[in-house]
């Protein structure tokens, strides 16, 4: 390899909080440099971020539409987007860099629909570009190692998969303080959907990430705790599976007390397993009939494919930015054509995502009438 | 007090498991004396099992029949009697005693349908005797300690309740084999319902005991996940209640590698709390908005009636026979008229037990209709 | 067996916290009746304390030395005695019973010198009568099963001992206020050691018994944090052992913020043990080179004899009363003659202890010279 | 700012473990810009590595010494040079360096000697160049929230300082495997010390930050638990502190079963801390007649000197990396004037380090005598 590849960045402007972890996952392995980036709409603050960032001034675009097109013509341009905006510009701003052959890393969930997705994931197919969706607990190395022992059939049949991600942080009606992380995914137009998107989408990728399961059919509830929100900041889904397994989710950013507390257990006829992300050094196995015991990343008991995702040795916490790494990390290999990357997340997860938001919505709509998946 | 109570028991012989929890719990604080027994319908089993707890041959009788009659005609008959048969036989058995005057501690569930519970009931009521159903989790020090905090308001208005209760051992057809335990609550006969009495139950009352709250409507799903088996194995339910709050318990006894993992949580507006019946010393509190803390049993910050509950102090582990054994303490001053216990499971608990059942029942034989409690 | 094992007490009486211990422990398992005592040099607590337990009033003493005699005089006297009183009559009480042939159960250390120590032990040996010490963790489930697992030799070669016990409950010189518990384990004639004596031995105990090991040198510091205390209050060893193990043992009660945190680490050449008697449920072994996993009391990888020592099932939490309940079961047992009951703490136990509290108060008088064992 | 800070390697290739972490380190902030690179005494491997590396094959050197040169002489030469070799190259590398005017940031130990240390520490005083020793764990969060506690009181006086830290992967004599990190790690020529000097100085650094204070007096013993091993590979030592406070530090790569297990307690008169570096989200405080309690990185109690560390939001964990980073991170403040980083360690830390090494060892080879700090 002679070159890192260049990246660009729309979104992600002084103050963002996604933003900063894109880059720094970027950084961490080495495999991008930040070249190029539309980084706000509000052109002194997309100055100012480009320049702490170190981008050449010619290089920080007032809109991504001009980066776009500017970048594709350079002989020098970007080799990928990353897009870290409010939801709604997600599929515009990758349909707009997909048209120059650019690939694109995008934050979740996909969109604000899932006709737009379908549209996006048509371009995807036609494009011969890449496009990455930034499901970061899924490359976490101990959900990978989840994943592995369940289609190794470790925990017998699959009888239950439950998933729940609790936060506390939106126990107030914060979207209408001058929090910027709470003001845009509380506006309807821009975030598309409330907590069902943010986190509801990533509890339902996990879950359907490790046990390899789709169900086929569903039904959930959509639930707006707090007074004059205007999106939803609850939701749980109810799962049923062709094996006769059935799952639960449950997304709250309304719960009181809790940080991120993305948790997914799966109960087998012979074992269970429970993974928190909180303590993601850790995968807890319960088999029926003999002592829990708890794999370490990257300790003794891992899946090779579970080592190569590991940075520091086991007793070195790794945490939330090498899982988001390790999808940059990925996202370069198969920009590169070095590897297939088969468990990164594309187009597909994130068509999920919004087929998971938009059946829920309609099965909440009908007072919780399950409906095919 | 010049003496202690006089206590008889109906099942309970050789082999039992539940029996000897009894039997313990009532010797724990000294206020019984086990004098009388019809402990097994074999008599060479009841002999041997009166033998062995040193009561005198001529009150080890070889029916419950018998014993009611014989007892009730002593000077010196029983007070109380502790029911711990399979569950068909709680109600006859309840009756007998106390048709005879004679008080009642009852294992739960109450007994194998609503309909036997509401007669039951009502000889309660007229017979002027107690009736306690022992629900054992909800005498814990931190189960009393959390109902305290949430019904003096420390979790802010409840959002969400979420119990349950797993347990892995009947993940294989124990029932078929000379497992007493198994057997028995695998016949649909001697048991009248499966996972959702034995343990589901508990569930219940311990979500409905912690919180204060009774839903407004229900709906549930009965499952029988081993083949052949002639009752159900695992049961979820969902409720509402009238504050807009949602609860939800999942029971199930073919949880691969659980033992028996009964948790609690309660989400409020301002606060959270957990309580997991496998680690009883504690009770944690998330607080939105400061520092996560645990509870200790009989540590810094209990309610003066959280360490009354107390034989040991802090740091030294009291589990589940202690919390059975408040149960008897408790009946005892009941009894002798001395508090009037009011967290004191009775005849109440038992009868929401038995509508829990008939209501998850109805719905689940509906799809999962949402029923009105 | 045709009757209970009739059962005396010497101290206990009212606001006592161990003598309720005792009686609890006793009752538990049903091998003793309660039947005489000298609850207290105070007659009318004496008194009280004996009506509120059940005791006739001519079996309630004023004097331990009248009870030793008049009981050793009845038919139906007792046959063992428990011994619950400040340290300095444990000896003394002790050497009168077992004058008048009845067995004794004594809480420890085993006295105020090693001296009256080796004149009981000889009065033990020559009495016919067992006597058996109340270093009730060592009866606890888990620290059998973890004797069993290091004797069997699945740790490897011993390389470390690590054991502590922390409290903070004396972070004040709660001895000058009304706490009957601090008061007389301040005094220095009451108590003849301060930490040392009342966990130090415990912790030594434990460490002892689940490795098999005593050392061959020791080294200690005994101090006293609290100004004006007159006792230690805090206490550390170091020991070497035959085979190059190290050993350290720390136990404080002016550890602010621990509750009652005894906890034993064992490292060996192929894998480590840790043990925390507020979690006793469970062990955890850590096998060098695979995963960590936890061993629970009941469960499905207990040995034979652990299970004999579990009265509730796997889950079903057991704690510090039912420890010390094996005690009073295992005395009934060696008592009756049933058993040998080789694990049961006796009068060597309390030889041990002593000479670690001789041992450590001399290394420390010597600025914490090594002293041979 | 303008640029990024340019920074060289010496150390730190191909299959070399912390020469990694420190480029990740260097990279997650975007501060620095690796541009020269002495990455190994074998010429292939050091091309093959800066290749990887994106490194120009210019400024890619076959020795250190012509490294320190050349770059030196450059107008774009390097600014900062990481040193990640054997131990007993830190010492020369940096003299060679800082004799350039080029600040440094070397892996701890100092090196080999206290002796060489202080003829290092001379040079750094009059080169008015930075010198940083990469004493991660310090830079953690929580342990800089424990220091700040601590200071600040919170604790009372304090009593005991418990330092721990465990690994087993030295349990089988690796060094003499082709593990390339146990080879150099076990040659005394190139370690210069064993477990005392690679995690020793760690636990004795980790314990001086956090608790800001220095022993009056220290013994210690080293130990070498395996046959043939050329270093030690075990270590303990006693503090005693000028306010009556005592310390323990052990230290084994021995340790069964154990991965990093670097722990901290201190216990005060009026709270306890501990903290434990596989959990680095926490910090655990226990008040005494209080309830524990957990202050999570980033969550609703943190100084805002701590919040200042925090990459990512509460529950999004942070870990080894995050540490390591934050050295690199205050690095280039320091470097470029912007800020004193007071907490930063510096050859201080290293000339107490080394300070540490040969006082146990001089109290090791006197039979674990008390020497004076």
């Amino acid at each position: 390899m002679t070159r890192r590849l260049r990246l660009g960045m729309v979104g992600g402007g002084e103050g963002a909080f996604i933003g900063a972890v894109h880059r720094i996952a970027a950084r961490l392995d080495d495999q991008f440099e930040l070249v190029a980036g539309a980084f706000s709409s509000r052109p002194e603050v997309a100055a100012r971020s480009g320049d702490a960032l170190f981008i050449a001034p010619d290089r920080c675009y007032a809109s991504w539409q001009e980066m776009a097109e500017r970048e594709a013509s350079r002989d020098d341009g970007i080799d990928v987007v990353s897009i870290v905006t409010p939801n709604h510009l997600h599929v515009p701003v990758a349909q707009a860099f997909l048209a120059q052959g650019i690939h694109v890393i995008c934050d979740k969930p996909l969109g604000v629909s899932l006709e737009e997705g379908y549209a996006l994931a048509r371009q995807v197919r036609d494009s011969g570009c890449r496009f990455i969706l930034t499901h970061n607990y899924s490359a976490l190395p101990m959900v990978r190692e989840a994943r592995a022992r369940v289609a190794a059939g470790e925990l017998g049949e699959i009888r239950r998969i439950e998933v729940e991600y609790l936060q506390g942080w939106l126990s107030e009606r914060l979207e209408i303080t001058d929090n910027k992380q709470a003001r845009w995914r509380g506006d309807p137009l821009l975030a598309g959907a409330g907590a069902i998107g943010d986190i509801g989408t990533h509890a339902w990728q996990l879950a359907t990430f490790v046990s390899g399961m789709e169900p086929v059919s569903l039904r959930g509830e959509l639930l707006t705790r707090v007074e004059g929100r205007r999106l939803d900041d609850e939701v749980s889904a109810d799962m049923r599976y062709a094996n006769g397994a059935h799952g639960r989710l449950l997304a709250s950013q309304v719960a009181a007390g809790y940080l991120n507390d993305l948790r997914l257990r799966i109960i087998g006829s012979r074992a269970s397993l429970s993974f928190h992300q909180q303590q993601p050094e850790q995968l807890i196995i319960h088999p029926q009939g003999a002592n829990s015991y708890t794999v370490t990343r990257n300790g003794p008991d891992n899946k090779d494919a579970t080592r190569a995702l590991c940075r520091t040795p086991a007793g070195h916490p790794e945490g939330y930015l090498e899982g988001f790494a390790q999808i940059y990390r990925e996202a370069a290999q198969v920009i590169r054509g070095e590897s297939d990357a088969p468990l990164l997340p594309g187009i597909e997860a994130g068509i999920a995502g919004m087929k998971f938001i938009e059946t829920v919505k309609a099965s909440s709509a009908r007072g919780g009438e399950w409906l095919a998946w």
